[in-house]
């Protein structure tokens, strides 16, 4: 079987030269991190997070009502005290409206799909420091969040610096 | 402000040393991973994921319910063409159930955070490889997703090492 990122022949390579040996379950900064899939954020190496160190969370856009069942468990099960929400500039989200999705679906995958997928919402957005002001005050007004820091960053695409949101 | 991590001077560091340039929207190997939030798990490292080149979605557990919409965003925004799941050995969500944790709510943050958690599937699976194989075939079975090659993993805490769940 081959695959396009040669996972196998990668993984024994970190297997010999990059695993650090088993760490604990509980994340030793105590740590939750939410991002957005984005294939150019590695948050590991742009946030210096050592592996063990942090919970990371990632869907499209780093949305936190999506992550808030990951977000109590890290707390509730694993003692996370700290949450980040990460987004970053250049994201999918901005690009697109919900009838757009709905649409293209419609053209790929027929109109049953299209109707399923009217019932999703795929979350984009349109203002970038308010969707991480959005995403930080969602967590803060959850009854099911702990009373802990929740800070909100946007990661620069362009020049891979993190900037804080206020 | 402080934080328990110090992002901002690791950041530093990584825009000299590590940023790669700005690259493309598009994941360069077509490539969309859902995995767990694990601490342990820096899935760029271990599975040799280079930035730009995979959209990464996590998860508690890596369930890829849960995961749906970023899927359909990568592959119809963003013309992914290959899914894979990957889950791990340790993994917490094998250590609780619903109202295991739904009890450690109403503890913490009192009855009415427990009614609104009572709504809520906190996903735990209480069989590895049947985790695996189950949300690999929820992604097959979507209406919603792409006729595209579909794998499951499984990450080993202990030696990090992945091997094929068949």
């Amino acid at each position: 079987m081959t695959y396009a990122i040669n996972f196998e022949a990668n993984n024994a390579k970190f297997q010999k030269e990059g695993f650090p040996g088993k760490q604990p379950l509980p994340p030793s900064k105590h740590v939750t991190i939410v991002s957005c899939m984005d294939a150019r954020i590695d948050v590991h190496k742009a946030l210096g997070v050592g592996i063990g160190e942090a919970h990371l969370i990632q869907n499209a856009g780093g949305r936190s009502a999506e992550a808030l069942r990951s977000v109590v468990i890290s707390q509730q099960l694993l003692g996370t005290k700290e949450v980040h929400v990460i987004h970053h500039t250049d994201c999918g989200m901005l690009t697109f409206s919900n009838a757009d999705i709905r649409s293209k679906i419609e053209k790929d995958l027929g109109t049953s799909a299209a109707n399923v997928a009217g019932a999703i919402d795929f979350l984009p957005f349109a203002d970038l420091d308010k969707s991480v002001r959005e995403d930080v005050k969602f967590l803060k007004d959850s009854p099911l969040v702990l009373d802990v820091p929740i800070h909100g960053w946007v990661y620069q695409i362009e020049d891979g610096k993190i900037r804080k949101v206020k």
